[in-house]
């Protein structure tokens, strides 16, 4: 999906500021005219309803993020690969911290109208995850953990990146990222292997 | 604090509810005084805004998990008592999926009347997870690392526990945490230690 330009980016910034303040429920689609500066008519003519907004906006942010995080693991593997991924996701949670909010907090939602392309853009994101995880431990693919391993490692870099960028922002992004890897370096466990 | 019953008890859960089928902005005063069957009335006398009402909520859930949680570390230390942690939180959520929707849904809005109560009970949650991790890896105390480190683990569990219960809910609950335990094992690193 390209990026939007023009006043569907004017629509989708506003919108995406409104919800990063005060959630989706909780912006109308008075408050994104009035925010993007356009006409009623323009939004409506843009955006059908709100939930047709949200779920453009949330399209266009997931899609990226799963682009970025291809690029990231291309022509590496295992380890590496993990690594570049936690790197590049908190990379865009940095940029676009009040995106990342709005996803944290829709992710889990199962009342909206965009649920279901919700959901298969958390799998396509959790898959890149899930086929560098394949790679560092293959006998994960065995037991059918890969999936809940992905979004073990998703969860932790998502979690840990929104409290450093809301709550302890003036930590380099380097450290952020040396302790989410030391979390599953196998430091915190015990020798087994 | 006491586990509130009867009036209180019964807007607690309809709120609860609610709320996890269409968000805490979604719910009004006046669809929670319905589904608990309470005059709007009674509704007030014991909550004097839907503010107060969501922060008496989200502080009892949270309390409950922080001592669930003191519970499970009790007598136990590194990653026996990481293990005991995970163990435990997972439990909780799938006891309390609405709860913990709400909570993952509320956990970094910003804009919420009750922020600082919601940030003070993050921080104890956290603080139990930040206790093991010193004692598993006492140089990550040394780096300032260990409450990202705690936030990490905290948000691998909710994250995967979350998809497992609203997508993968068939899978017995003691592979959900292997497979989050498993992630942390050092497993996915190369050998460096």
């Amino acid at each position: 999906m390209a990026r939007v330009t023009g006043t569907k980016r004017a629509i989708f910034d506003a919108a995406l500021q409104l919800a990063g303040e005060r959630g989706i429920t909780g912006t109308t689609m008075d408050d994104v005219a009035e925010r993007a500066g356009v006409a009623k008519g323009s939004l409506y003519y843009n955006f059908a309803s709100k939930d047709k907004l949200f779920e453009g906006l949330l399209c266009e942010g997931m899609t990226a993020l799963t682009e970025a995080l291809r690029a990231a693991r291309d022509g590496k593997s295992g380890w590496v690969a993990i690594e570049a991924l936690v790197t590049t996701l908190l990379g865009r949670i940095k940029a676009n911290t009040a995106l990342a909010k709005v996803i944290a907090g829709d992710i889990f939602r199962t009342d909206r109208a965009w649920k279901e392309t919700s959901f298969a853009f958390r799998q396509d994101a959790l898959a890149e995850f899930a086929a560098a995880i394949d790679e560092a431990a293959p006998e994960a693919a065995t037991t059918g953990a890969t999936l809940l391993m992905a979004s073990s490692v998703f969860g932790a870099a998502l979690v840990a990146g929104l409290e450093w960028l809301l709550f302890d922002e003036e930590r380099p992004q380097s450290e952020v990222v040396a302790a989410i890897l030391l979390t599953f370096s196998g430091r915190l466990a015990p020798v087994t292997r």
